[in-house]
């Protein structure tokens, strides 16, 4: 027996927007994420980040990248019978995200399709946009997701 | 006054190929980090994890990126003339990635320039490939770096 899920393939069809999310940064998590996974001076350490090209301290753009999973997660994906992601294109990382930054996530449904192969299965191709609490894009990535059919 | 790096522009000529890495993920740190970032099922629930259809725990796609720039840190790029990067392309999850794998990086230069508009600064773009202990490719990825020039 399948697990019945919210949200199908169905439920993602081609120009669909969902907008959510409204995270806000700390510096001690900024400095934490980055010790672990991307030690670069500007993202660890205060007086270096002042006096690199950023002048301050900007999250590792792979904790944008994590954030915004996690906001997606929390609005529809843990609900979605989504059977995980091959891969990404045109990851973006277009402005600095920094201490404080409060940021939201707009996913745009660009083409949606049954698999050939497993016609069970849709696949539907997201544009994700991370925005900042100045309605600035902060990240922009595109994903492919495959996820089960309501009516198969 | 510039800090003088180890590495600059020059030291990425096409075709160099650099590997490095060896990292044994454990499941606590696949559960921990999934549990802030990514919290599905296959990737923090044992028992919901065995009848996925991944058969058992395995680690968050962002886990495993973030695991590969913390390599690259550690390989080079701490010591490299790095002004950070615009963005990605061709990310691929290829297979999964489970609790005790070992996981290493071949790092791939594919193309070099001089930046025209700014001539002290070169573009690379590389490929890195991130394999496991079996040397099963588990994901891929072609990323944009700025990097000073030694000579400018």
């Amino acid at each position: 027996m399948s697990k019945q899920f919210k949200y199908y393939w169905e439920d993602f069809p081609v120009g669909k927007v969902i907008e959510f999310g409204g995270y806000t940064l700390t510096q001690d998590e900024i400095v934490r994420f980055a010790k672990e996974f991307d030690p670069q001076p500007f993202h660890i350490d205060e007086e270096a980040a002042k006096h690199s090209m950023f002048g301050g301290i900007i999250a590792s753009g792979w904790h944008t990248c994590a954030l915004c999973m996690r906001m997606t997660c929390d609005a529809y994906l843990l609900e979605t019978a989504s059977l995980g992601s091959p891969g990404l294109e045109n990851l973006r990382w277009l402005k600095p995200v920094r201490p404080g930054d409060t940021l939201r996530v707009r996913c745009v449904t660009l083409e949606a399709r049954p698999m050939e192969s497993k016609p069970h299965i849709g696949l539907v191709r997201n544009r994700w946009e991370v925005l900042n609490q100045h309605n600035e894009e902060v990240m922009q990535m595109e994903g492919y997701g495959m996820l089960r059919r309501r009516s198969h």
